[in-house]
């Protein structure tokens, strides 16, 4: 067991790696675990090193349960509830979705959670191996975890892969308002030294030495949810827990629900091509790890290139039956990995540039019915990142950072083209009876 | 071809294996088939062996057409229309989903379909083997059997799986009122006797001897159905056939439909608990043959526990296809089979206990939009199913049981952790506009 | 580089060949391609023959944007706007869905879009390798083409397999408005020649080298699409091209869609039999090219037939991992290649007749909600083709053909059967409360 000083980063925010700014010495276990800015000391805790591998294998993490409004495209805050690093005096690193978990194969891991917020929760561990008492479900295997409690799920990480956690009480609610997170389980090497939580997902930071050596230069975690904002407005919109708890739980039908705001990474276009782009360079591998924590059944689709299907929901495929294609269904709760291999090879890539990657359900890339919107990001070469911090489009993106384009006060194209201007675009027509009566269609919701 | 006298067991109501109460020689055929309670004694009609194998070859089944009311889950009663043994008398043994058909290859089917209902129906023998005329689909293959009617389905049972009957009739109302149920071909083998109708699916009382010979201990018929209510209601509603005509099958429009009831072998949660539990043990093998016969595209995910999958719509997969995942995706009409490893191997299964089982699309484990409900059941471990016919969970599924609890008149949280008591509840906060105006969100159905 | 003077035909309107009436000498080439009737000599223009193997290698194909209205079923008519060849005169060939393009291996390709319509519109070819440039994502990779511009789609056709092309304006709109075709890149093969395009998609009028070398007999290509009738009524209903734009781009909320029109190459049942029959002989293997251009997730089954899947989005699957399934899931975007066996072999086929071909997702077989319709096709064996252009089926489909039918205004049964008359019908009966009180049910749109 030998006392190492490895550096564990964090991202924050904007996938932007963050250099710890105060080391703590870990008194107990000899590792410096460096603080995850706004959390506490105890938000994450890795013990001894039990195998005598150099990594610990001991591996704590405080979660609390934070309500917050985020924006997810140019004028649209929504309000989230996620699972966030605990954190210190009156901060928070809350962001949604929740953090993405990494642990290693033989792990001792223990995620504590303490319910901070104004409803009871839990935390299913999904797709691993764990003991019947720590699966989360409230009433069959615990109660569920009061406002005020805490309840620590403890298990020893078993078979490696891409999983999921989220709240399984109410989950028709719970898992879409945020409280939803991808779990890796690393393969056991030695000196498997990588970042244990990756807040609100997107590019590791660092591999772990299992994706080194099956030959991935990047890697990305890819958390996909679909929202109903008029089901995200209800705690926004009401202050008695009482009174959100009959109108989200007992009032609102999920079963009629359908989903107007589709986030990638807590993102919607046009911030996901800022907060959650997919950079590459010719000639890497690159790992996608993807995880549909909404409803829908997802069709991704990644223009101009054909990545190949390696694991479904943890679980490596053999090789002999990997395949390439360029739409991906992806179920609720389903997770695949994929390797895309950026370069021009005639096969499974096209070349240098700017691509979008989005859910090829049309409705899925708009922002509440106005296109472009959604799930859309883009996989940007080399070279091909602006300044800004934008990839390096044909045209300009300026109109979809313009909250007016998203509330529909502004045409979708430029008045130009039906000569006429801006000013004259609306009031150059008088509203008409349409030709054989009137009929309704599904119209925007109103602001 | 030998005499034998076996047993043919029935499942009736809840996954309950009656004895039979009077055999019935078979003159012609020298089986003695044991009658089914209920049922007439032409109900099912074994005849010769024809291959000298020691089991009939000549399957005869007369089913009817029954309306009834089922309440599914606590308060819920709703009407179906089921294919159902020919009753005896003013018995009936019908019951949602339709009875589990099951034959061997090679078999002489005949399914006689006897309309006792006020509207024409078929039998469309969905995956199979068969001529053309015996398809089962209205003025395409042969005319509608009108009420009063029947026509007989006789094919040579071939290819063996798992398949489906349903009614081909205006299949977008007839297949979600309940004409639909799981139809299997069993493997020919010596000397294979078992049940060939499970009524209501569910546990099968005996295994084919191919089951056994594959090294399972016990098989399970799991089919799902989705309810839109609304439409289950106009049958209950109105008298005159054909005002139910008018409103079924020429206003209701199934295009808008959204299914707000999710069954599991015809019971939502929590009866599925009792009804339709999983029950294995440690090493054993069990078969699960599963049929989405609703039209949501399912995502089965099954907590702790890695099925592998054998089968796709009958057909087995070659070995090395197989593969092993926690969320199966199984659309409109398909079938799938898995084998499910109970224990605690680090692998297939987390070990003993009780572990529900569920589509993961959030809002079907609702009852009309009531969390948990919908296809929620357990895989339960042996030792862990109580003497009250529920598993053992950690606290209490009482609150579960109360009507009241689905017709959202109490809150779904313990009013202690909000510091206030049931009869304060609503009464303890003045209902006040939302902030920022007022918005509207899917409302469930008053009663 | 021989001289080559081959036949190249189109298929127009209902899958009918129609000989070329002025072939015209393409000097610069030496190819003599036919015109097409109602196209204009410049819609397609084949090239050199660059590798000396006897078949053109420059595709030049010019289309326009036609806005177009067609009676998918009796009585029902939708505005569409579809990518056609260019036209000769005020003639046009346009035709929903959007012409099957094909294409060899090795082609240098240039697809010019001319706009001719009054919004900007894009080329997206999907799933294929070509340069950035090339992809046609507005904003992105091009500026829209907006009214009366053109734009010129030019790449090197690489990996051969079943592709897709559409719009990409707008996408949640405009791919539903019948922006969208079929893509196909045939093998390289010497003298390979075939029809580039096939104006509706349908039965292939020839078959490109490779799938001749590959067994099979006949192709087909069959493009799925889903219409909320909705969306495409108000083009039809309003004039100004900024009323246009602020109602379908601005007030029409996609993310609430619900389809209510299901297409199969622009046709609903029973249009479907005439128009885009899958005609087969015994003994004959059959290649269908399947394209799901629609929003839904499909759930295609073929009736006493099942098939094989062989490509996945163009790839081809591996031998070894080729399934035989009733039922395949088909998502947005997604295309398929099955290879059907008709004969009678007690696995693949059950034998000659009329088999019914469709979404299994019950409410797409349905007009709006009327059963029977949508995507339904039959599966027709040689001597089962009426002379009438239907197949011979049990009864009569003449009431289907009725447009009272889909309207609602006569009952979907046979009246007799309620011991009544169609001229009492509706009067036979008071119209009553229902039993319960009122309930409310999605009811099918007011015409």
């Amino acid at each position: 067991m030998s006392v190492l000083n490895f550096h564990i980063a964090v991202v924050l925010g904007y996938a932007l790696v963050i250099a710890a700014s105060s080391p703590v010495a870990n008194a107990d276990t000899h590792w410096t675990v460096p603080r995850i800015p706004g959390a506490s000391e105890q938000a994450l805790v890795l013990g001894r090193d039990l195998d005598g591998d150099g990594d610990p294998d001991e591996i704590t993490i405080r979660l609390e349960v934070v309500e917050i409004t985020e924006e997810v495209y140019p004028g649209e805050y929504v309000k989230f509830w996620v699972f966030a690093p605990e954190g210190q005096g009156m901060t928070s690193i809350a962001r949604v979705p929740s953090p993405t978990i990494r642990v290693e194969e033989g792990d001792r891991v223990r995620i504590i959670l303490q319910n901070t917020h104004y409803f009871p929760h839990t935390i299913h561990p999904h797709g691993t191996i764990h003991p019947n008492a720590m699966d989360g479900v409230p009433d069959i295997t615990q109660a569920a975890v009061n406002p005020g409690e805490s309840f620590s799920y403890e298990f020893t990480a078993k078979n490696p892969g891409t999983f999921f956690y989220h709240c399984h009480v109410q989950p028709d609610v719970h898992v879409h308002m945020g409280l939803a997170g991808m779990l890796i389980i690393e393969p056991n090497r030695p000196n498997n030294l990588f970042t244990h939580l990756v807040i609100g997902a997107g590019r590791m930071p660092d591999l772990a030495k299992a994706t080194v050596e099956a030959g991935y230069g990047r890697e990305y975690s890819l958390v996909y949810m679909d929202i109903d904002a008029r089901l995200n407005r209800i705690p926004a919109a009401y202050k008695d827990p009482r009174e959100i708890e009959k109108r989200m739980h007992r009032e609102y039908d999920s079963t009629q629900r359908q989903p107007n705001i589709f986030l990638l990474n807590g993102r919607s276009f046009p911030f996901t091509l800022r907060d959650t782009p997919i950079e590459v360079k010719s000639g890497e591998r690159v790992k996608l790890r993807i995880l549909n924590a909404g409803e829908r059944p997802m069709k991704l689709h990644t223009h101009g290139h054909h990545p190949t299907l390696t694991h479904v929901d943890g679980y490596p495929l053999p090789v002999g039956m990997r395949y390439t294609r360029d739409v991906f269904a992806i179920g609720a709760a389903q997770r695949i990995d994929l390797e895309l291999r950026p370069g021009d090879d005639d096969v499974y890539a096209s070349g240098p540039g700017v691509w979008i990657m989005h859910d090829h359900t049309e409705k899925t890339v708009t922002n509440k019915g106005i296109s472009p919107g959604g799930d859309i990001t883009t996989i940007v070469y080399e070279g091909f990142m602006g300044d800004d911090g934008l990839p390096k489009v044909a045209t300009s993106l300026d109109r979809y950072f313009d909250p007016e384009y998203y509330l529909g006060h502004v045409p979708v194209f430029d008045p130009a083209i039906f000569n006429t201007t801006l000013e004259d675009y609306e009031y150059g027509w008088p509203e008409e009876e349409p030709l054989g009566g009137t009929f309704t269609y599904p119209v925007r919701q109103s602001e």
